[in-house]
């Protein structure tokens, strides 16, 4: 099993964009040295809670100072760009990494981004989303062509559109190709639309967790998608998102996470959030309590929703929903800010790369 | 007077966009470091000897390596952007750099590049920009609104628009307020129509040196239209862009420019350009010399379209250029890839700052 990071980003709203920039650059270089493989950047604009607009400035401005660590945006949300503007920015930019990029792809999930944009709401997105990806595969092919959509048009210049000179017209197509760039979806609800979208389309699978029923379906809606198309279901490529604290000891590590930025952005927006769109029910079906999301408090959420605890308490949960789920290749942590009180968030962070991923017992093969 | 940078960039096709990227932040911390106020970022998507389609990549990777120079996209190109996309990432990217970030826009000059976003060419652009221009403006504004235009839509979120819960809204604005943000627009030909919407709108004007004559018709013409309509014309704001190269001697500064990239640029790429636009009528008409743009070779080159020389050579051309237009507020700068060879480029880089511009006369002031 690896490690990665989702940087939603979750701020206060107090955090100014430097703040966010700053904390964002410092993360990505701590996961590096940490072993993560992947660091992966939402793109929103209208949330104070998640606000950077342009993964991309976190991506370049995280060059310097790491090594390894592949970057993506997670994502880029298609019906928001001129997708030939995005095609030739997204290509350019997996050439300045080397490689050390991937694309997440999305048709935008917050309604008041959609109002920003002019929608009425996020419902209109979904086949505006699927003519950006045309276009975007259109252009990395550097053929000629012209093509006037319902929403987009774009094209791609020959021999014959020259302005009366030679233009030599660069090179800006994805690293490894135009096939060669890892694509991923994120799914959240139990019944995922974007997990079929990625099975369809051999885009990878990154699961928001919401209990064993709804991370089990996301695996079986991709597998299916993606078997009925031809194309292998292969579970290295699951990757599952997770809020986690380590600390020395389980009630170290309690006391600690909910005093930390991971405790404050569930106390001040996700718990809300996930109350008004019932994301807590395959949690409290996992935790066999009789309860409902107006009970759950603090140590509900440090015991079911939150991978917590000492080490080794970490280590036996992720083996424990790998054996109820069938496992998966990629531990992707939530990023949260603490910037006010960093180390002991930096500790974790170290501590699952170091004391716990590598430990992981695999699943014995499927039969 | 002060000095700044255009980094267009001229860089040869056979540059990969890490390297661009890499010599891009080297030279931004090397001219922030001389003192140099301004650093300026083209954006381009098809041609290869200008290879940056994300100025932003470069503004935020240059965040961690700089402390006091500006930066600035020059220019987004508006008809390739979803206005309210590219408001929030202007607004948020200057609050970031906290305020050391001022914005160019332009309709998007280049024929290749209008292809591939499905245009027939550059004919239809002005009016596109003017669009986003406005939308752009009433992002900013932060008051809810729904606007449908004849090319894009846009809006903001207001009260009525939560859904089902109350968000809270990102302050995504530019850094001092939505009239506080520097715009700039470039002037190229003689007759500039850029020129005069800059002066209309109170952009400031930078110029691409092109004579005398075009450098006081494009002051003339911005000056004009600037007071027409109720702004100041201050010549601070003027700011013309130069090839400029530096060393110990002026036969010393010639033998260098020509070998490093400054020179190649000229031979492999501008040069044709340059001819196919009659872009050195005015340099001709000021060397007094009875020759066509066919007869441009090297010497000429050094001695009229470039600032070339001892420092005092250098000196004594800016101030003679001051006398014949009147002046102007900055000296920018084109900047070359010298990466093969960047000691004589970064030292005549470091020249014109430190041992030229200080000693620049002002003028007097107009009668």
């Amino acid at each position: 099993m690896k490690c990665g990071v989702f940087h939603t980003p979750y701020n206060p709203p107090s955090r100014t964009p430097r703040q966010i920039y700053d904390w964002s650059i410092d993360m990505a270089r701590i996961t590096d040295e940490a072993g993560y493989v992947d660091f992966m950047i939402g793109e929103h604009y209208t949330l104070a809670w998640e606000n950077i607009p342009l993964p991309e400035a976190i991506i370049a401005g995280s060059l310097h100072c790491t090594k390894r660590i592949r970057f993506a945006p997670m994502a880029h949300l298609l019906p928001y760009h001129d997708p030939a503007t995005l095609a030739i920015r997204i290509g350019w930019l997996s050439q300045v990494l080397e490689g050390r990029y991937f694309l997440g792809v999305a048709p935008g999930g917050h309604h008041t981004d959609a109002i920003l944009h002019g929608f009425e709401g996020i419902g209109e997105l979904g086949p505006i989303q699927l003519e950006a990806l045309d276009l975007i595969e259109r252009v990395w092919k550097r053929e000629p062509f012209r093509e006037v959509g319902k929403y987009f048009k774009a094209g791609f210049p020959g021999p014959n559109d020259m302005p009366g000179y030679n233009v030599d017209i660069a090179r800006n197509g994805p690293w490894g190709g135009p096939g060669g760039m890892e694509i991923a979806v994120t799914g959240l609800s139990m019944k995922s639309s974007s997990m079929k979208f990625a099975g369809e389309r051999n885009y990878s699978p990154i699961s928001f967790f919401g209990g064993t029923p709804q991370m089990k379906a996301h695996w079986d809606t991709w597998a299916s998608a993606a078997e009925s198309n031809g194309y292998k279901a292969d579970r290295s490529r699951y990757r599952v998102c997770r809020d986690v604290f380590i600390a020395d000891t389980d009630a170290e590590a309690k006391r600690l996470a909910i005093k930390s930025g991971l405790g404050h952005t569930w106390r001040e927006y996700l718990y809300e959030i996930y109350k008004k769109f019932n994301l807590f029910d395959g949690i409290i079906y996992d935790s066999g309590r009789n309860i409902g999301a107006a009970d759950i408090n603090e140590d509900f959420l440090a015991e079911h929703v939150w991978l917590c605890g000492s080490p080794e308490t970490v280590l036996e949960k992720i083996e424990r929903l790998m054996h109820q789920t069938g496992g998966w290749g990629q531990l992707v942590v939530n990023m949260h800010d603490c910037s006010d009180d960093p180390k002991p968030w930096e500790e974790s962070i170290r501590r699952l790369a170091v004391d716990v991923i590598p430990k992981v017992s695999p699943l014995p093969l499927a039969a």
